[in-house]
């Protein structure tokens, strides 16, 4: 069994945010040489998420709308008492709920075996710092 | 280490639905012949979730209910930006979030290691047409 | 490839919690040896959750006013159709579904392959018994 990990280091200027990062990950599959397996791909941070849908940027519009209705950005400490902490960023928690820490993706014949409008994303909902993604490979 | 690859065809004439996919699953499973692992099952399909929950029909009333409030259908692409590309299944993007692409369950013994009521469904929310669903085992 | 299982027993006194069970799944990842691998861990009972994120009261807190706003107790068979089964736990499964069943965690040089406040958090919406979380453990 062969083992590889990487670590992607993601910095966006803004508070929120959705950046497609199947290539790094497709470049990562192909150096680790492995050609049936698991591919583990997770945000190392707890106001960010790792989840697979749609590149359109129209939807990803839509996630931002849907996800500030459920769960509001509210600084406020008694709306929040995560933010008694000294934090704004409670919301931030939340939404990282909902969208996922973590996808895993089936390895077949070297690639990784997506559907046709799989793509891997990054999602920040606390950002303007630098936050790693993690990706581990196993498999032969 | 063995790695073992299926594909299930999905075809709801439904808009919306949930079907249990464990006995595909098992078999799956039974084909491999891989007694201590892991298995991935996930759709591949972007507004459809492989979900773990309980076979009662009146639980799967109540999820259509519940992501209907949470992500209404609303075909207006003013309500949801993805719909202005032509499509009206934003909100199946949405739904298929909160009820998660895939699921990684153990496999101990030769079995499927699950809990006593835990069900592998497949969440239809823009059908009547083909989709796939992956299932992925690896271990020995 | 090793494979290591163990099971966790979960019995909170209250109806709902969050509990941190990162030292219980240190300890098995020792147990099992393994150096590189990955590390499942999943609630087996489709009324409680595993999943990462802060351990912080306040957060917690919110978590459950969150969660009760998403998907409310309601008893009444009328509001969740699975409640005339003779149970009271729909909102439950609803919740379970927020939080999600489960966590795949990379195994790097014998420990978890953690971010810098990344813990395991076991949460339940329906306690007062006993229940199981599920390690599983592959890698070399």
């Amino acid at each position: 069994m062969k083992a590889h990990t990487e670590y992607l280091t993601m910095h966006l200027p803004t508070k929120a945010g959705f950046v497609n990062i199947t290539p790094q990950v497709r470049e990562v599959l192909r150096q680790s040489g492995v050609q049936e397996g698991l591919c583990l791909v997770n945000a190392m941070h707890i106001t960010a998420s790792v989840f697979i849908n749609d590149d359109e940027s129209g939807l990803h519009h839509d996630f931002g709308q849907w996800l500030e209705k459920l769960a509001p950005f509210n600084p406020d400490p008694n709306f929040y008492h995560h933010n008694r902490t000294g934090e704004d960023n409670a919301d931030a928690h939340l939404k990282r709920q909902v969208m996922g820490r973590e996808v895993v993706v089936a390895i077949t014949k070297g690639k990784l075996d997506f559907g046709p409008w799989e793509q891997i994303f990054y999602g920040e909902f606390d950002g303007q710092r630098a936050k790693r993604v993690l990706v581990k490979i196993i498999g032969e």
